[in-house]
């Protein structure tokens, strides 16, 4: 089998899926993928989910410009995807950790998102105590919606939900602790947004 | 904030979406709810996400025969989830724990899926071998696809996919370490299956 290096390299990664709840979901996806700028992350596709590395800005700016472009289309979407740092596999794209850090995805178009979150600090005994620091930065800033089991629930603006989705995957982490995965559902445009509960 | 109690209940918990790509998508997932058994889980549903939670054998008994329903309509339909265990947070649903062990889902129709999985034993100093443990125990299981960053490729009939997700989150916990958690990303109908790579 292939070995696993739980290393040092700063390389983020999110292995994410984009689902639009639409016949045109081809169409939209790939809308999506030619509206935004993917130059500074390593991308790969398989017939399950994509995955983009790179420096943290890039990867969490893409993920962002993916979902909105998306999500401007009207049609239901959803984001699942897991962010990932500290144990890299192996050093494929670890040359886009070369790039500056000018974002190339600037669309400021307001939109609303329902999200849930979860972190996992791997090995770190104190794990419980990184997984409330978050949530109470959540509602720091105004992005929590409400507690659940195995999740919390963040909505608001896109900008200020991925704001707060890279502040907390940075600040969860530590040198001792390297090792960190959060993971996000995200739902967009949803008939089931601000009604009764919906599957 | 509540406070998050990591506790030994046996309870499992399955957080997930259900994502059909079509925009039948309310009438797909209803059908799916409707053709499904849920009494031997509790069950909960959100804006984002639905979570069941009950005894193992009916948690993973019901996510499997919610997406084999979902999967015959024959849209392409995508489920993303967490399985947890461990760190219940609170005790609802505990009552569930009290069914008997008799699946309610018994459909064994075929149906190919793709599929992505990551174990997450928490607080656990050994989580990388248990992690690779549990990939050879995919290729045992002839259900082993590929390995990717941050994940492993699951294939095969829905009901060998589960019986291995479902013997991979029995072994990849201890009485030490019985904090786990695990996510599975699964797609069906996909027209990238078999075929190039594909968003």
């Amino acid at each position: 089998m292939e070995p696993l290096h739980c290393g040092t390299s700063p390389i983020v990664g999110f292995r994410f899926s984009l689902h639009p709840m639409s016949g045109d979901f081809i169409k939209i996806i790939k809308g999506a993928l030619n509206e935004t700028y993917t130059s500074n992350v390593w991308m790969h596709t398989d017939d399950v989910s994509t995955v983009i590395r790179g420096k943290q800005p890039h990867v969490f700016n893409v993920a962002k410009a993916l979902t909105l472009h998306a999500a401007k289309t009207g049609e239901h979407v959803a984001l699942s995807g897991t962010f990932s740092i500290g144990c890299p596999g192996d050093s494929s794209g670890d040359v886009y950790l070369d790039k500056d850090d000018v974002l190339l995805n600037t669309d400021d178009t307001s939109q609303y998102v329902s999200s849930q979150f979860a972190l996992y600090p791997m090995n770190n005994p104190d794990y419980m105590a990184v997984i409330y620091k978050e949530i109470e930065r959540a509602k720091e800033h105004g992005v929590w919606n409400d507690s659940m089991h195995y999740a919390s629930g963040i909505h608001g603006d896109i900008h200020d939900v991925f704001a707060f989705y890279e502040e907390a995957f940075t600040h969860a982490r530590t040198e001792q602790h390297p090792h960190l995965v959060m993971t996000v559902s995200m739902s967009i445009n949803s008939p089931a947004h601000g009604g009764p509960a919906n599957a």
